[in-house]
């Protein structure tokens, strides 16, 4: 197989990878909503552990430094891939959701209000 | 812009469409990977909020609820949000970072040990 | 030191304990309740860890194998750690915060409508 | 009942107050460890919310304005709740835990070793 890359790799040829690797294992029967939304807050977790104690700029250092980028690269995948199975086990369009969302955004922010402010859109006043 | 779907979105469209939105508020300042990592984990917290206390079999029926189905549709959105974000902060593929994770779970997880069972890699024996 | 023990152990001992070995260590500067508000959901996150793929049923199970366990009670301990240095650094009363959140949740949660039922309040009916 | 502060307040009376409530409301078969593993990470989560993108000094301003300490008090309390109510499930002791996990980090991390070092006890050199 082509090696996959962001530039050409459709969310359906990564569902179908994940897929593949649940299926030959026999996995499925394991994911159910509830265990993989747990396994995928875990995973979050995981990735919050390199940035605990940096300030959000040396965060920014923390990701680029190359002794860590492989290990927060893997944590990142780990977050992705139980989305994605996620998104094969109920059966949810992760492009179209993440559309509908943005849109929804956009309403809840309106740029003339939230530029440049991190308030909640509950807040914008 | 045509609707997205899974079968033609490619990441890095996807990753465009957050970066966008971002750009548009002014909000990459505030995109540190912490900071997107603590968001990406708060949002997987809310994903499972919805499978708190049913069993694994009953999450998928409740997933299957056309009643919670668009509000777990838009959790998931925004995991998969704050983890393109965090891509694009970070300068990371998200596809080629899968396809490594795959192929390091591939070791750790051989068909003929793993088959059917849920175990850790490390209990595998 | 007396060994602390539920049974006689207050929250103000326990806040004492964790807050001792912070100054001793002059990590009282890392506390922000950002960092460690973090740090605690990452180790909620390991907790969940131990029973991801577990039913309900079977995680009494594993929560009961002596081979478990400890490490179970070291997620445990590190998850309280963390909430009772948020305390610390935020100066919140803990027992006093629990007692105002239990009256509300009566409220929330009237025995005749909640009994036996996991629903969320607002679908109590 | 006279009200409940962190200077009187036991684990053991706290642990009895969460358990009176869940038993009043026939509660406790959903107290599986799977499932309060779950709802104490998404409370967590909950509680990271309101710090998502302040920086570590501003989440200290945060959690100290009136506007916001109640809700984060709750979520807080919310959190601490939950941990009882796996204590109580799994029948450990917090106190005797914490006490334990605050020996092993000692040990880990030692004053002059890590004095003033936010660096993990695996990178203390």
């Amino acid at each position: 197989m082509k090696p996959l890359t962001d530039s050409t790799a459709t969310i359906a040829q990564l569902k179908d990878r994940v897929l593949a690797f649940a299926r030959e294992r026999d996995w499925e029967q394991f994911h159910a909503p509830k265990n993989l939304s747990m396994a995928l807050a875990a995973e979050a977790g995981e990735l919050m552990e390199h940035f605990l104690w940096a300030t959000p700029d040396e965060s920014r250092a923390t990701a680029a430094n190359p002794a860590k980028r492989d290990k927060i690269a893997e944590e990142l995948a780990d977050v992705v891939i139980y989305a994605l199975e996620f998104a094969n086990a109920t059966k949810l369009d992760v492009a179209a959701a993440i559309e509908a969302k943005i849109a929804a955004n956009a309403k809840k922010y309106p740029v003339e209000k939230s530029k440049g402010r991190s308030v909640k859109y509950t807040e914008l006043g």
